[in-house]
């Protein structure tokens, strides 16, 4: 099954990009739900809520685990998240007496928003190395080309001569403001989600800041009360991710329209047609273009996800789900293009 | 790779549908695509555009062939769509003297969009019988439950009484229009796509409509111009998925609401929660809703798409890509849910 | 103020057109809404719901009905509509004793959408003249420089020779379907909405139907089931206009792509610049993509607000005031500035 | 002409914010417009770019000066912007021989994007009194009701026992980020747009810098390279305005659940039916969802208009105009109507 270009073996290598989609396949996603569980156990015992043996045990237990998916698949058609019977296999495999300390006290949305944002903060590792590539990269094409003249363009017509520095400008320059956003609210990003049945931690008693504070520094996240109902450094991410690819579509939008024109730019590896072998079709810049408003429309989803009624929606949140994972991998795939798009500039300019 | 739910071995549990992203996989894009190359070639043999034997060998060679997929992959990297790839190794495969025969006078975009249509017909069919099973459900609800009474809520206020069967009509009465749309627009999407190079079926001479029109019987297509960058039929389509899943989004609504109220419906089969064994979530409730707002995110896209400048757009069709596929899918997956969500309903009214 | 550039005015003498516009002003929203209030005393008169003289009272209160506008606003600011200041203010003026019989087994509802729905048929067809008049012009075009010769270009490179006839194709063909997509669609829009309270006309008893029937025909709409809470029919023609909009943005895009390259086409009273004296920008292609992208934008928010709860949704409500008359004034302007474009074009093709 | 909520005498009484809409009338934006060009004239002659008697006739003769607004108006359907008009004007009545040094060295998009930004600015002061506002009255809700009880609703169904502090918690916690994100960003946003005819000043020789920086410190922003191709900014400002009514959106869906439920909140001030006088609908709670809805709707847009070809794009720019503004006011009105919101609660919890 390959609805989504993202995943699908043929179109996957021109619109995916392994690295970041591997943070949202399945394993990985097991992998940090397991994470969780095993840190919350010892959180929990270090802090003196559930028994070094319990601890001892769940650990042990979650060494050797492997879910048994179909009853997975099952579960999410049943509960909408995977959690209550993931819980229950592990639970099983702790076994008595020990077995209820595992996920004592949290909940589904402890578990599916803190290895959602244990996997981002892996992918935005990833993005922000593309990033910094594309920096130099375009830093080296100026270095190249930047003195050359070229006809400065606006509305579509010829306006006067610029320099080919003034064109790559425009397309580094919202880089390096994009490093920072992504700095600024990486703090706001990367905190754990512990809340428990309703938020309030209510199973833990006064231990509950101790244990937050405890899971979050062994999982290596921001600690921060809960925020399953507040989803804004989700859309504040996911904003950042189409400023990135809005800002790289216009690299590809300038780089198509000097392609049509001819004489500003030479590519080389461009495209071939089953009807026209002569055709150097300008692939990547119009990927760009195209990544560019993807993201754009689903931003819009994510920002309907914002009004997250109650405690927890699960309209909301599953509504998350079918968009952020794809806006993360368009972005890391647009990035990774535009990469390749500034090595395929032979010329710039006159 | 699993960025998106629809592919989600897990999440696809709730949110996917096999039938319908079958559709969409490689072995169906591909298999449609071959179906393309052979009924052309048998359209041309036919209209002596192509000698029979050249017909013949094309037909034999396509019988037994099995693409490369590794190098399709790098053939869309490179080229940002199949088919020139895919037209290689199918003339290798030919072999000499007939290779040139193969695909003559067609382009990517004639097999790409073509095997899109051939598969949205398939999808359609299976939509078409989800919806209307979805009518007989609702029916079948009216009749058990139609009588009773229910307040009528306007507002989120309580307004005056109605009865159950007022509160169902607005579930079923668009579904019925929804088919009528369906009707109307069909004939304008399941059309063949055949242009050649840039639309003009330069290479087919005199014999260009008589091809198209054999082309397209064999296909089980209407026939129509060529449409490559006029994308409207599409669109349309794509309004007709999101005002169907926009409607069982309602529906959902209305649902999830009742059961927080918590007397006016009981519903069986509810989703179970890791922390509180005793709730009983309106998970597919929940969810057509997600699905509605999902689609009603997507449309704004598939609207973009229409600006497809000159003769093909890279950017704008790729656009498509990414989104009118799970589109589809998301709707057959509410379709499915919808359905099932009915027959949860154990009373409703009082 | 002048927050949207449909009212601004200067914006508007690019963006707006005042004939559309017009059916969304104080004026012509009341002047319909007061048109519903007496055809609906007409009616119940008729059908012996309300008695002769009230219905006298009614129609001769309304003839000289001036609202005092000031309330009315105080009103919307409270009751979220105008309807209950408005009504209120009606029965004053009708007096004792048939104040009670105006307005009579209506809500705020009935009159606010039924209101829509007769400045939406005018303004339909306004622009049903205006898609006439664009499809006259291009064939225009097409006969004046069809028979030249053009470089077709795809994925923004030359392909091979076609007609200016092919171009122009791609811009007026769709025009055709979408004025039977109009027609199609305008049975299930133009329809009355009565339901009362909470749709079920609870106030007329046997007498419901006969009364529908008779203030349908006195409106000159279709009679049809209550819809409040199903927006289908107004996104399927919110999607309408976007698909016009699209198509006409595509021919912007191609206008303005060819105005860049200078061999192909030939404008006159384009727009010039405060720094450079010698430009002629394409300013109408150019707005005719930001109509376009400014549609398709708008209608994922028309879409969403299908997820319309109960009876009656006072957020989803809402929201569809916020989009849909801006969007039926952006096609309305996209078509306007089409047919003037057209009339630019001094030379196309070689 | 009232085709925008925000603009219509009645219904801005309930979607209106007549301080931010103030912002974006023709006399605040030719108010701008006109301090730009006073601040240009004194920056280049304080650089000595211009004569001192230049700058002395400029500055006198826009003073007084009052621009032929219909003349604007055509200037604005012919050349897509009021500026070439505008400045035409201006020199006029500067006259020879000081006429030429008014808009010396500056294009339209200098005075319509610095325009813009000095108005966002105030806008921005306003929107930050209302944020500060609404953290306060929320804090003062908490201080009134949070000690009491309240059931945890989780996907719509009953979960555990909370407080009212912790509901109240999710509405105010997203404020403070937010009060950050627009500190962080704001240093972005208000900086001068002065670039000449292509972005180069070219016509400013090395006195460049030194006049956009004398400028920028007159018009009270900060100095930045010209970013007229590079929208991220203002992109990054349209998501916070999102993430605003996002989180209002989020308060106004509960209320109005809650009061639906009718146990846990008493409302007063509700809005009246014009059918059911007996009704309270929680009027402003439902149009917080709806302007949450209707600004990330628009977010979309205003990502789409990142895509901004070449020096200038026509296309991208005028979408901005057609959504910023409605952005703007939507945001305003919502951080209204939270606050009134918040002063009708007459209680929560139990």
């Amino acid at each position: 099954m390959t609805v989504s270009p993202f995943d699908h073996p043929l179109l996957s290598g021109l619109l995916g990009d392994e690295e970041a989609a591997r943070h949202f396949s399945v394993e990985a996603d097991i992998a940090a739900m397991l994470n969780f569980e095993r840190a919350l156990a010892e959180a929990e015992a270090e802090c003196g809520v559930i028994p070094r043996d319990a601890e001892a045990a769940i650990v042990k237990a979650l060494a050797s685990f492997r879910p048994d998916t179909a009853k997975l698949r099952a579960g999410v058609a049943k509960d909408g998240v995977v959690v209550p019977e993931l819980v229950r296999q592990i639970r099983a495999v702790v076994g008595e007496p020990h077995d209820a300390f595992a996920h004592f006290g949290a909940t589904s949305q402890d578990v599916v928003d803190t290895s959602l944002v244990l996997r981002l903060g892996r992918a935005i590792d990833h993005i922000g190395l593309l990033l910094s590539e594309n920096i130099v990269r375009l830093t080296g094409l100026e270095e190249e080309f930047g003195g050359r003249a070229l006809m400065g363009m606006t509305r579509m017509q010829p306006a006067i001569s610029i320099l080919v520095a003034d064109r790559i400008a425009s397309w580094r320059a919202p880089l390096k403001p994009h490093q920072q956003r992504l700095k600024e609210q990486s703090g706001r990003l990367l905190v754990v989600q512990f809340g428990g049945a309703a938020g309030t931690l209510d199973k833990l008693g006064d231990k509950a800041l101790a244990v937050r504070g405890a899971l979050a520094a062994r999982l290596g996240l921001g600690a921060a009360p809960q925020w399953h109902s507040q989803r804004d450094a989700l859309a504040e991410f996911a904003g950042w991710l189409s400023l990135v690819t809005g800002s790289l579509g216009k690299f590809g939008q300038d780089v198509a329209v000097m392609a049509q024109a001819g004489t500003d730019i030479r590519l080389s590896g461009g495209g071939g047609s089953s009807a026209m072998p002569h055709k150097q079709n300008p692939v990547k810049a119009e990927t760009l273009v195209a990544l560019a408003r993807f993201n754009a429309t689903q931003l819009a989803g994510i920002h309907q996800a914002l009004v997250h009624e109650q405690e927890r929606s699960g309209a909301a949140w599953t509504l998350e789900w079918l968009i952020l994972p794809q806006m993360v991998v368009a972005t890391a795939a647009a990035l990774g293009l535009a990469a390749e798009l500034v090595g395929q500039i032979e010329s710039l300019g006159r």
